[in-house]
Parts: C-alpha cells; structure tokens; sequence
C-alpha cells in the first residue's frame, strides 16, 4: 500500500487515501495537545508509541469480538485502516470521576462511581467539543436515534472488554473516549485510536498517572509514561 | 396564614413556614440576578409582576389539567404553595436557538428547532448549574429512572399547553426552565414559578424581548416589559 492523497490532518494524525478506496493509511505525528489545542508540543517518540499501543488495543478488542477500523501496523508510526465517515461524536466512558466530570459534578478526582456512564460531546474544535445529550444529538442531525443506542452500548461494552485487559497489567483504566465511524454500508465501526493519548490510565498500586494527564499538568516525562503501558501491554 | 420561620431565601424568592404544615408561603423579591449570581440589581415592581404572572400561568396549567405546587395569590408580592422538596434538576425546555444553546452548538439565535427538545441542568450555584445527562443524574443520586422520566414527559407537555397561551398573545414561547419537587407522598409535582425570569418570551411581530434577557443585555426597562406580558395574559 502506498500513501495517496492526504485526506484529513488532525491534531494527532495524519490521514491519506491508498491505492485501495475503502482503505487509508494512518500517519501517528509526534504532536501533543491538550485544552483544546491551547496547550501543544512536540514530543519525539509519541507517535511511534501511540501507533504501536493502539495497535495492541484493537488487535486484543478483536480477539474479544470487538472490531474495529484496524487492518495492519505497517511500520512504527503508521497503520492502515478502513475507510469510515467519522460520526462527529466523542463517547467518553468513565469509571472513576477525573477531569471534566469531576469538574462538572464537584467531585473529588479518583472518586469511583457508582456505575460506569457514557457521555457524548460534540467533535466541534471552534465549538470547545461540548457536552450534549441526546435531543441535542437528534436536532444536530448527527446520528440517528438506533446509532445513539449503539455508541452507548458499545462504550459500555468496550469499557467491559477493556477493564480487564488492564487490570491484569497493574493499570486502573479511569475513563477514555471513542469515536465511531461509519462503513461504506452504514455499519457502526469503532475508528479513531485507544491510547494513553484518548485513555486515563493510572497504575493501580501508585496511582501515577500514565496518559496525556502527564502533559496537561507537567507531571513527567509523556513517554516514559507512554512506554510503561506499552511494555506492560506487552509490546516493546 | 401567617408567615411563620423562613425555610429558604433564594435569588428571587423567601419561602416562609405557615401554621400549615404542608403549605409554605412564597414573598417574591425584587432582586433580579445573572450570569450565576454576578450580575445583580434591585427593580422596584419586579416581585409584584412576577407573582401576578406566575399566578396567571399556574392557574391556566391547572383549567388545563397540570397540577402545580400553587395554592392562591395572597397580595401583590405573595402567594402560598404547597410544600414540595426541590429536585435539584433544572429541567429546560427549548423551541427556539437561544443562550446557551446557540453557543453550545454554534447555532444563530433565532433558529427555529427541528423538535421541541428537553435538558436537564444540575440545580447548584457553585458548580455554575451545568448540564448533565441522564447518566449524571443516577450516579449523583438526585432522581430515579422514572422521576427523569416523568420530568422530560411533563416538559413537553408543560410546552404545549403554554406555546398555545402565548401564541394568543402574539408572544413567541423561545424557551423556559421548570422546577419540580416531590409532595409528601412521592409525587413528582410543578413547583417554583413561570415567569418572564423563566423563560425567554418574544413580541411575535417585532420579536422584541420580552424577559430577563432585558436585564441581562441591558436591553431597557425591565418592568416594561413584564407588564406588558402581565397585560397581554389579562392582568392589572
């Protein structure tokens, strides 16, 4: 496969059309940013961990009967996809209150929840990515009410798949956020990446944490982080 | 009645304890509040207006089959309820792009809605009263399943029972925010008050404000324009 057009640059990955219609080649940059783009850097390494560590994700998701746009990881900072219309809603599951939910509901950060919930946030960078529900969705003409339901349970059904696999390796998975895309037959594909970029993940004994908080609140170094998930997941 | 020990003074209103145990007395204040509380301004006439209109409204809900905590109006600036404990859910509900919602989805205000639709906002001042989602509301505990339910049926239905009253008046139903509480027994009931603090009423014709955004925009006379609403639904 060889890298055609470039179809979409986004703040974390490149997008190009190959030689294949229905499949793209993923370029993972070594760019970091956070509040919205307000805060960037360039952190050598990043890409090529994120690319292999989604790679392991998706690759364990479908093991587990989860698929996803994956194909191949065809060289350390580059993979090839399916070819999806990216539905332009973020779906954040959540364990454990961080971030914006603690922000939101004043509690405490590390705060376990009672159960897991599923938010949606509109993909608008222009807009701050906001909170929505579900009518705002329906007026959005963004998804369907059946696609709505599917994002749901399929967050909590990836939630279910992914708290495990990181348990075993010593790693609370806090939240993360998905996005959904949409095959050239309508099919409700999971797309995007699963990374310490798009995941909080603190490890389980120390509670450090190993994700892009790292870089929002200058905690460390974001690849030594990034590296311990990748070793723990068993990559290298 | 008699006004016994103050239960609750809020932004706009001091709830009173009477010698009923199940019935409290309301005074509404001429403090006009927003923006959370930081902008802020004494209007002489203001309770007085807002009393009378919100009288008129509960008492056309009821002749239309929606029960409300409201008893009678007892004076010009006060009136006896029934005694409810507040949901902390501010339960609102749009027709028109206006506020926050043109700003959330980068909508023009004044964008008519594809559908009526309905959001919940969580009822706390120093959280800054965000919104939330049906997920957010179980995990905080603050009203069952069916409670929300029950809330989202009766906005619409509170909807179209007052889009018909205003429309008689050549007045534009933007948008409102409810309150409800549950009686004694459990019963999820109206509460609160309908008024031009409360929603967002537009001169059909000139489509001339004629609310709180008055004094939230510098806009004018805030009491003119209430009593033109108090005029235009048949009172002094």
């Amino acid at each position: 496969m060889n890298k055609g057009q470039l179809l979409y640059e986004g703040k974390a990955k490149r997008l190009y059309q190959t030689e294949q219609e229905d499949i793209l080649f993923v370029e993972y940059k070594n760019s970091a940013t956070a509040f919205n783009g307000q805060k960037k850097a360039e952190i050598e390494g990043k890409g090529i961990l994120n690319n292999r560590i989604t790679t392991l994700i998706f690759e364990r998701l479908k093991e587990c009967g989860i698929d996803s746009h994956f194909v191949e990881r065809i060289s350390d900072n580059e993979q090839l996809v399916r070819k999806v219309d990216i539905i332009p809603i973020e779906v954040v599951v959540r364990n454990i209150a961080a971030g914006t939910l603690a922000n939101r509901l004043g509690l405490e950060e590390g705060t376990p929840l009672k159960r897991t919930i599923v938010e949606f946030y509109y993909k608008d960078d222009a807009l701050g990515d906001p909170l929505i529900n579900n009518d705002h969705i329906d007026i959005l003409g963004i998804a369907t009410k059946e696609e709505v339901e599917t994002l749901y349970e399929q967050g909590l059904k990836i939630n279910n798949v992914l708290q495990p696999i990181f348990k075993e390796i010593g790693v609370i998975l806090v939240d993360f956020k998905l996005e959904f895309g949409r095959d050239k037959d309508g099919n409700v594909l999971l797309a995007d990446e699963i990374s310490p970029d798009t995941c909080r993940l603190w490890d389980a004994e120390t509670k450090q944490k190993l994700d892009k908080d790292v870089f929002r609140r200058d905690l460390g170094s974001l690849t030594q982080s990034y590296e311990i998930i990748l070793a723990r997941l068993g990559g290298k």
